[in-house]
């Protein structure tokens, strides 16, 4: 098979699937959640995430107000909801109200957190820097909120218990094939 | 089920599975390659892409050196070589010749392009910036080598073709179950 080259890009699919978030936040009386599939974690010590998101939208100007945010990992049955928070404006409605989204207290922010979410973490802003069209929000994580029966002893996910949302772009959701899990010892594989 | 809430946490798994690549630099006639699971796309326009690695590895340096960098997307049949790249190191081996990966002629760089990669970018450094025990290397995409017949029209994974590789921690790889794909159109249900 032959590759093509490009070398002038639009939007580019070809990194995807991410795990599809719903990124949160709180400021002056109002709440938000946003569907976020561009994210990373940035550093073990401290434990650093960060989202990028475009400065339009009104998550954005509330994270920027009060500086934390939360990102809160669902199970796949909740794709509805993130295709719903993704095509809904904060702007114009509340869509914790709209969507009927449950949510737990924050400990360390005040930033809404998913109930169903089986992980979310609460952020503290540290950094908010624009590449190209997206902003660039790296967050320490203060909180971590998480289901431990969803989690196999090591803290990684436990694929009986939990499929996560897998996002593939232009509005396809899809889930891990669980049997399909190999573990693979790197120090083995490194010295073959 | 009641979720645990913690304030201090170490390494933190809860955000996989993530898609696994394997980041490729050239300097000084080395060539290198290096497991990266900490990735994410930043900006549309221009199309940049970050990789968060650790100043402590060979790539590093190579990337620092050259100002330019790889990411290569791997079908999951390639799951034992992103271990074996992630069990070894550049500085004691030239990984290509141990492992025997074939590669393509890059066209915009000098990185190594992965022949078995369905997706690979070619990224000109434009950031590189200290976060805890990290850096995030922010690149701009220069070109695309994709096998177009491994994507659907709109330039997403075709996956009936690829199976891309998922890391979930801890030596942990798995697939996608296409069966499960889902779409979901958010004008739809953000309107519901």
């Amino acid at each position: 098979m032959a590759k093509v080259i490009s070398k002038g890009i639009g939007t580019f699919y070809h990194h995807y699937p991410r795990v599809a978030t719903i990124v949160t936040a709180h400021a002056k009386g109002r709440d938000n959640a946003m569907a976020v599939a561009w994210h990373t974690s940035i550093s073990f010590s401290p434990p650093l995430y960060g989202i990028s998101i475009s400065p339009k939208r009104f998550t954005y100007q509330l994270i920027v107000d009060s500086k934390e945010f939360g990102v809160n990992f669902l199970p796949f049955e909740a794709a509805e909801l993130v295709a719903s928070v993704g095509g809904s404006k904060g702007r114009e409605i509340d869509k914790f109200q709209k969507f009927n989204i449950a949510t737990d207290k924050p400990v360390r922010t005040a930033v809404p957190i998913l109930k169903d979410a089986y992980a979310a973490y609460e952020c503290k802003l540290v950094d908010d820097r624009g590449y190209g069209d997206h902003r660039l929000l790296v967050g320490e994580i203060v909180a971590v909120h998480w289901l431990k029966e969803s989690f196999a002893p090591e803290e990684i996910l436990d694929l009986d218990k939990i499929c996560p949302i897998l996002y593939l772009g232009h509005d396809l959701y899809l889930t891990t094939s669980k049997d399909t899990a190999r573990s693979l010892d790197r120090e083995v594989y490194g010295k073959r």
